[in-house]
């Protein structure tokens, strides 16, 4: 009996703690789609929800650690509740960086001056290639809220497409700015926003790792595929 | 006698979880010092060692983790024990992002080609950040090794020199990029590698915070201080 109580107990702190990490989840993808559209229709006016919502996340993150913590301690829980609760925390903290990485979107698009404003061909690569991040970020935690394997090895195999992306970008961006030389500085901030979105892929890739942790009760062994290098090692124009 | 006993276990397990993360720690540190070097010779022959460790840093880290859950699990150990495993976790996670971000340092140094050298003057000003972020590195892992609040503080409050130098650092480069086309990719390898030194010094300031939280038993609240922007709102030739 006293053992059944246990086991509801640390059912109901679970529940509540995969809602919390729902909220988090919700509130990281809506900031991300945010800065896609910010970076995309480069509307500085989103630009600062972008922003502000990361203190919300942080704080949220905070609790959520804080609330596993208290739960592994009053609950002991063991074998796969234990994983449960480990992988809330892992979700929870790359959830927690794609934020940061949102923000930072956020950022550079305040930063970007309207005088120089680059190619639209350019920014459409750049949102694309936030897109198929933000998607694969959804995929992952779907695969997460449904326990799916297959899908979340989906996600973690897959990253070549965006790596690939990003790599033609660079090229391109590359080019342009050697054409024009004013373009420099926006040509950087469009780069580096899509480095950014590339690393919520690699994150998307962590939390493949922890659903494969959770349901599997190891860790993936073997190597990922990787996609082309980004950055030529020589300049396009024979540098 | 139950209890002495377990106590004694717990101990033992912590005594060896915290020396694999001191391997850890040992092992990433020079991951990131062979980074800096390789950067700034432009040693080729030094960066695949560089590339190399991370497998090693990854299943260091894979195992250590899973000691971890195993003994939360078997332990179930309560208040500051449970914060002390917790930390491990932690930062055992932040030093292999260290590993990462130096494992990307190398792989940029293989990929840059030496026709197109970049000034001196800014390789040094890229291994001046790499230094930094290294000693920060070394000073917050210090501060954890001898429960050192004060220290892990200072190291959280301190992170506004490297970012004052990334930000020069981007304003020399831009300049150099736009007066001589041929630098342009070297200059964005220089430029990816310094924000790369500039992201060990933020996984530095997370451990700054996983010793607070270790010695406080909560989490740091207000907000950090930050240094200037990076890249100017428009480019310095007065685009």
């Amino acid at each position: 009996m006293d053992s059944e109580h246990t086991i509801k107990a640390f059912d109901a702190e679970l529940k509540i703690l995969r809602s919390r990490l729902g909220e988090i989840s919700d509130l990281v993808q809506s900031q991300l789609s945010a800065a896609v559209a910010a970076i995309a229709k480069r509307d500085r006016g989103l630009a600062p929800r972008v922003i502000s919502l990361q203190s919300q996340v942080d704080s949220l993150q905070r609790q959520l650690e804080e609330q596993v913590v208290i739960t592994i301690a009053r609950r002991q829980p063991m074998a796969v509740d234990l994983r449960e609760v480990v992988s809330v925390l892992r979700i929870s903290a790359d959830l927690k960086r794609v934020g940061e990485i949102a923000q930072n979107v956020g950022k550079r698009v305040v930063e970007m001056s309207d005088r120089a404003a680059p190619l639209r061909q350019l920014t459409r690569s750049v949102r694309r290639i936030g897109l198929l991040s933000r998607d694969r970020l959804a995929a992952v935690l779907d695969s997460y809220a449904r326990r799916d394997l297959a899908g979340a090895l989906a996600v973690w195999r897959g990253d070549t497409d965006i790596d690939d992306l990003y790599a033609a970008l660079v090229r391109e961006l590359l080019t342009y700015m050697m054409e024009d030389q004013r373009q420099i500085t926006s040509s950087l901030h469009l780069m580096f926003c899509a480095k950014n979105f590339e690393r919520i892929g690699d994150h998307a890739t962590n939390i493949a790792e922890s659903v494969y942790y959770l349901i599997e009760g190891r860790s993936i062994g073997e190597e990922r595929p990787k996609g082309q290098s980004a950055i030529p090692s020589a300049a396009p124009a024979g540098g």
